[in-house]
């Protein structure tokens, strides 16, 4: 199995090391040409263009920051449209809008190329150890046919139905999900403070009984310690993820309140502490509402 | 040692059940007696009164309904406070504000009483078999003493501090995290359904990722199926903690947002609903909110 | 007509010195007396208590601070109920719980007395210069009896129906629509702001066309020039009344978000500001979170 | 004066037919030519696209529905920017996003054409009677060559600043205002019909003292008289206003809590009652909240 991997991010460079294995010829690209070095010097080849990347490939994986950039890596005469062969799969990792993923996977089709959408859930040390959660979707035959790429990037793959765009609306709702977790727990640590109860004692109880999973074990640790920078996820980008939901909530007129308390903890964040802090920094803006 | 519980409830009557273990001369009482005879054909003994059900007695349980039944069965002739030794200990295992934990002490203390409390998380099936997580808080020498006792009644016993009111605000903390919880899968959910993705398949997906723990395994479960009846907890007792929670949150001048969305959402599911309906039925509001 | 007033706050001194035009042999009573000492000087007599407050008087006026100073001074040896003829009348003017009204009512008329409400709009300037806005409610005939001595303490008297508490919801529903108001522009003064228009620019608009009255003109100078100490009304006051139509919308079942929002608003405001600002300093709060 | 006016829909058929009091050579386009028929019929000319409006015009208004459809105006062999004059004058009347101003001024500045931002708060019956509010920002010399035009159009005319977005960002908040006073309002109403006050004698109150302007009596009436068809402001275009203010508010960041408030209720308001509807039928979906 042939395979490249397109965006070397802190994401896209553990899926990278890990896809090495399965493909030992594997093509890499990066918009910045730097950050191939690593992968080079671990026996990846770099691509000079998503073009050059998917020519004569069975499967192009790609990991980029937002719609706009997955879809300047697919327009043009250097891009993944130009150069995928017919029959070739592309493997859509990035968090976009599921709108977006519809009109990827239209393109592709066009062309008589192959496209499922493969989100995932996982910081990138969760990407370099494979041990990311991946939820793909799309033509039950082409997720077959990644699955031995997918389950070498991860612990679990979870298949969600036969249209992309399904795995990016899980996708978003998981990460809509998490910060609202966050929201709740900092409330609720908020309120223990004020009344002497510590916030790590709070964390001991609730991830020691109800909530004793990995969002509330890591968000709870990472908030009774106040370990905002550097960020794991920064709060612009997530930002842009509760923007997406808040868009696909709008078109399917759905209401989510959450949404936008979650929005605007993180606007305000953003503007009191900057743009690189962690996303679950909205704990000390929580915080200090209370005084604290 | 000798052992009391007073009420008979569904939480009441599994810990008295669990406590008979302890103590084979279990005393039972509850305000309407009817509710003492299974337990009385397992073993224990019927009191007449709280009062009653205290004199020579160690430990005395008490899990009643609210602030005000706990007050009731303390007070008057026939109280708790009235039979109570010195030196013995009520172990209060109510949801109650913190404030009425603080005067509760204190009032035991005037009697040379002790005083702890040791609120718990879980269902009564889960009191009636010995599952319950319990948060205690209190002077530590008494919660030794209750220790063995609350180890028959749980699955595994927190101490958070040596003020009784602590483990309340740490009950009502993870109360109100858990219908945080509650109304953030629902919202993804109607998300997820309006885009196509079953509600059960977002469940799978998280409780199998990021949110493998209790909490939203329970929940995810209840909302997707939409078990809404009988009531595990009713919507008016989950509406009465969001206003312990609240009234908390005002005294120590913390705002949290989450507990008015919370409480409006209560309020809107028991206006339109019932009385007779789980709390976790908000779910059904969010949806109705979507035109689903 | 012979009357008396009892309390003598910023409020309740305007009103009684506007009652002495009606009744200038008027009786005032307050729980410091030193407050009467301006009001005799203008030749009204002071009472001792309440109860001699009324003895022998036609309609006692009462403007207390909150529901339980209301309480205070009803019962008791020394209390109004003790004091009232049967047939006369007590004019409530305290913005207190609808609840409470009807209770009120129900003890005056267990004695014969008679009972309406008639809480008020206005500051204490006011209050002073007989522009109040008096919302009464109760026994018709009633309401026509103290018809004369109402006008003379406000520039209109609104009949809102024979249940007093009736007055008392329409104005908890009023408290709340201005604090609405304040929110909503203080959240557009953030953005009109930080997007380059001056505050004072968008209150000289809204203020000349829309929005052409007494609620906006007043707060949106507030706003504008940040005029928040002295208070008008105090933060807690308003904290006060925003927990009372909170308690009013759970008995009622109606969900009001926006109660929830301007609560923590009032909170956040208290815990970073102290006690003594003016509730609309909610805008202070509102233009610190997008970091003004 | 020459003028033209392009976009003849409820707003601009009002807006062309004051204009032709100004220039009785009056211009007119409109998407669809039918509706320029009735303009002809008093005396204006109809142009086949906005080129030929903009050819030898001095003043060119423009009232659009969105962004696109202004943009869409502008552009092209046919479009505005073709015929415009160097020196002439764009006139902007739209409700449209603050950027979107922006860039349509540079536009005009890259060919030597003027613009300025006038949008206007008022109905379509507003518009007819020539009573708008218009508020107008840009150079001031151009602000004054349009005033005996926009004082012919309107009631008042208010200057906001040099930047023409300045009107804009106006504008967008006076309608978050309208909406959130509407909200406000119907949040009252729900307590007050529940404890038993008609809705028709809180607006009688509120609308008589504090709150005696045009925003608070318009919706004031409709909410009791729930008069929600045929709308004077259809719900998607609230929804689509609400949009731009987010959009702003996340550009500038500023958290507006309101804001996801009212998007929430106006997407409940149209996936529960269709596209048809008034913005101000978000009072119905907060009756319906209390089970009225």
């Amino acid at each position: 199995m042939k395979v490249s991997v397109l965006g070397l991010g802190a994401m896209g460079s553990g899926i990278a090391r890990n896809a090495l294995r399965i493909d030992p010829s594997l093509l890499v690209w990066n918009r910045s040409a730097a950050k191939s070095a690593p992968l080079v010097a671990a026996g990846a080849h770099a691509a000079q263009s998503p073009k050059a990347a998917a020519l004569e490939r069975d499967i192009v994986l790609s990991m980029l920051a937002d719609d706009s950039a997955l879809e300047a890596v697919l327009e043009g005469p250097d891009g993944l449209l130009a150069g995928l062969a017919p029959g070739a799969l592309h493997v859509s990792m990035s968090t976009i809008a599921p709108a977006t993923a519809e009109r990827l996977g239209e393109r592709h089709r066009e062309r008589g190329q192959r496209f499922i959408a493969a989100p995932v859930f996982g910081r990138p040390d969760a990407a370099a150890a494979a041990k990311l959660f991946i939820v793909a979707a799309g033509d039950p035959a082409e997720c077959e046919r990644a699955r031995p790429l997918l389950e070498a990037l991860g612990q679990r793959v979870f298949l969600v139905g036969e249209r992309p765009a399904a795995a990016n609306v899980v996708k978003l709702c998981g990460n809509f999900m998490i910060l609202s977790a966050v929201e709740a727990f900092a409330e609720a640590m908020a309120l223990a403070r004020k009344s002497g109860v510590p916030a790590a004692q709070l964390v001991e109880v609730l991830t020691g009984s109800l909530f004793d999973c990995i969002a509330y074990r890591g968000y709870g640790s990472t908030l009774a310690q106040e370990r905002f920078r550097p960020a794991g996820f920064a709060a612009p980008l997530g930002l842009k993820d509760m923007r997406l939901v808040a868009q696909a909530a709008e078109a399917q007129r759905v209401p989510m309140p959450l949404v936008g308390l979650l929005r605007d903890h993180l606007l305000e964040t953003i503007a009191l502490e900057g743009e690189d802090i962690d996303w679950s920094a909205i704990g000390r803006t929580i915080a200090r509402h209370g005084g604290l």
